[in-house]
């Protein structure tokens, strides 16, 4: 192993190189805190593409398995460390340059998104994809797993923005993928390939990102439900009829979370809390108007718009951090399931039968208006019984989801933690020709095993019996 | 042979065949005329996925090449027929179901783009993505080739569209691929993939299709420049500050040959024709403003808001029967080339400089906001010395192309016509990872040989010797 390590070292340079294990101890896991996590050989901190194919290379020479890493904001487990492996952190590779002829910026994947949107936003425009976590996740992770946000109702989601790539293979060849094009059909969309792909077919060295004229100011409306079923009728009514540039909603338990933290006078006793905004710049306010009337027709107990952007502002705010507000009742498995708007309500009464059933909190917040939610199931780490329970629950969840025709993840990525619902979303035929693209371009499956695919099904010996 | 296709007759049903030549002549190319088109065993006309699936099993076992096929309106020799191979179109696959709560469409391949656009309207949605040939291509055509139109400036293009489908695999099994679900990230992006694969990969026989609330009503901006230099940097100057949602250029060559089918006053003389639109909603209507002032900037010597619907459509009509009217002049090798916006400007002296050169004729018509453009390269089959300069330029635009850091193809595809420029664009590289792609997937080479890779490369022989 030693000798391994030193002709990395050589390669690299001692600078790009982290083999102490306390300074590895944070890059073995993503947020989704996998306890399986292996202890790697070396983390590698690579500045330059030409780093990220050197360490490629002596992966692929010495068969070494390859965890790539933005800034480990992942809550699937798509950044876990494989014992023996190394893992290769983009965090340093930080250059950016933005366009505003073209309006399109060249980064590296290590700069956070909130970075990218603030060099955009110094040239008047405007990167939209924002994850809730845009502050601490990084562009490339964001490119990894095909990040969303909430304002993908109306804006759409990371792959919608990504024009090209530089990517790293298996066998550390550099591949340009698109580029600077807005229409551009030559060959097959290996780009598209890559985007969402999290670290399984190659590695991502550097972007070129559309950007979009700076947002016209947002209207913002809320409301307030004192059951579910009305806001779930009210949000697809809503979503059918025009596009808000957000439609997210909250449960009982996430508004008491928020509440907590914030102590904003929120409504602790409603049953739900629906946060719309529109940019539309029609005179007349239609889509305003439209989103009032479908709130208050499915029985909101209030419903306004926002008086100025300021208070709306703090009730988009109040959405945002529920997660990290949640998160103060105990250590999260954090759901990323979708479905399509008529059956969010059954999702959601389902979701409740199954906390209830398992007898363990679970929060329900929602991208609600393109039908992707992140029910947060609370565990306990004092209460063994408790964290089974909540295991099941994440697991029942995904089950649920797959039976309303959803999906077990719309945003965060397969990672580890959902890979075994993956088979029964996609169906064996689809995972096998999956499994065959990622065998093509990973033949020796050094490039983030265990993640998307089983270990075991893109190991070299398994590809040769299988072949 | 016989017996082949006896027991492919069996296995569909003679309705769905047909073997009589002069049947299966108009199924033998698409609209690029390929001379060197084959003459297949069959034609097959199946109905049903189940028959798609029959097919495929047949051709599978036999390892007879298949010929997917729409509307046959593509222009890239994509859907040309092969020697002894079947040709399958899915014109009879007509189905289509809306959804207006979900805004979603399900449908079947052979529907043509115009007729999808008509269901969803009764709805009072919008299927955006608008090819000028959108009254004769099907909208199975668009998403193997990933079409554009006028819309993509501010819409995008088909794969945008695309929320799920139904794909045929070259072994005949059918998978689903995403789904109603307006964000999905289990799995690679294999939807992706299959978009834009111009039937190399799959045979799609169900898409759902995203719709969005019927559009605003557009404002139209119109300008005439006498040089093309200005047009193009009006163009790039509207472009890199809003987002108009068409952006329109056509040369004097194109406008005299539109004028001659329409008798509309159209300036013969004038060097370039920029047609806009806007659907912005804004009161103090800021795009028309941020339009003419860049119109007029650059030198146009007359821009002008349409002053009413009908005139602006009139402008709009114009271009788009461009392709039509220079046909006129005669049979044309249409290239489908792109470039940033900045190079724009380049590309169209860099046209006229070949033209000149090679003593051809070239129209020059763009969907100039994103920098795709349609040189129209007029032939004379009645002049074999003509016709060999134009197949010349028809090359020397795409190494130009090439050169510009731009595209061979924005939206119609690669097929057999821009196969030999693909390598010298996308890289070696590249090309290398997408035949992997092409064979793990179709490892006998039995989906539409010659369309983006050569025949050669995809055939198992060469690949047995490859891998």
């Amino acid at each position: 192993m030693d000798s391994h390590v030193a002709s990395l070292r050589s390669a690299l340079g001692d600078d790009a190189l982290v083999t102490d294990p306390a300074a590895m101890e944070p890059y073995r896991r993503d947020r989704a805190l996998d306890p399986d996590a292996g202890v790697p050989l070396a983390v590698v901190l690579p500045e330059t593409t030409a780093q990220v194919q050197a360490a490629i290379r002596w992966a692929a020479e010495h068969r070494v398995p390859v965890t790539p890493r933005g800034a480990g904001t992942g809550l699937s487990g798509g950044a876990t460390a494989v014992h023996g492996g190394i893992v290769l952190s983009t965090e340093r590779m930080r250059a950016i340059a933005v366009d505003p002829v073209t309006r399109m910026a060249t980064v590296q994947p290590g700069l956070l998104n909130a970075e990218v949107k603030a060099a955009a936003a110094a040239h008047g425009l405007w990167y939209p994809p924002d994850p809730a976590s845009f502050e601490i996740c990084s562009i490339g992770g964001n490119a990894a797993t095909n990040a969303g946000g909430l304002c993908c109702v109306k804006y759409g989601v990371t792959a919608d923005y990504i024009l090209g790539a530089e990517v790293v293979l298996a066998d550390g060849r550099a591949v340009r993928v698109g580029g600077p094009r807005l229409k551009d059909v030559a060959g097959l969309s290996m780009l598209d390939l890559f985007v969402g792909s999290e670290g399984t077919l190659g590695v991502i060295t550097e972007l070129t990102l559309r950007l979009l004229p700076a947002p016209p100011p947002p209207r913002t409306v809320v409301a307030w439900f004192d059951d579910t079923e009305g806001a779930a009728a009210a949000v697809q009514q809503i979503a059918s009829r025009i596009r808000p540039s957000m439609l997210e909603y909250m449960d009982r338990i996430a508004v008491n979370a928020v509440e907590d933290v914030l102590g904003a006078g929120l409504h602790r006793d409603a049953a739900a809390l629906v946060v719309a905004r529109s940019d539309d710049q029609h005179p007349d306010g239609a889509e305003i108007a439209v989103m009032l009337d479908a709130l208050t027709a499915h029985g909101a107990r209030e419903a306004f718009e926002a008086p100025d952007p300021e208070a709306g502002e703090r009730f988009a705010h109040a959405r945002r951090i529920a997660i990290p507000a949640v998160e103060r009742l105990g250590p999260l498995l954090l759901e990323d399931v979708g479905v399509s708007l008529p059956r969010f309500g059954e999702l959601v009464a389902g979701v409740e039968a199954i906390a209830r059933d398992r007898d363990v909190t679970i929060a329900f917040i929602a991208h609600a208006g393109d039908g992707n939610t992140h029910p947060l199931v609370v565990c306990d780490p004092a209460d063994p019984s408790r964290n089974e329970r909540a295991r099941l629950a994440y697991g029942e969840i995904m089950d649920l989801a797959i039976r309303l025709g959803g999906t077990i993840t719309g945003e965060h990525g397969v990672g580890r933690l959902k890979r075994p619902w993956l088979a029964a979303q996609i169906g064996d035929d689809l995972l096998d020709i999956s499994l065959r693209v990622k065998r093509a371009l990973d033949p020796d499956g050094i490039l983030n095993p265990g993640t998307i695919f089983a270990a075991d099904d893109t190991a070299p010996t398994r590809r040769g019996q299988s072949a």
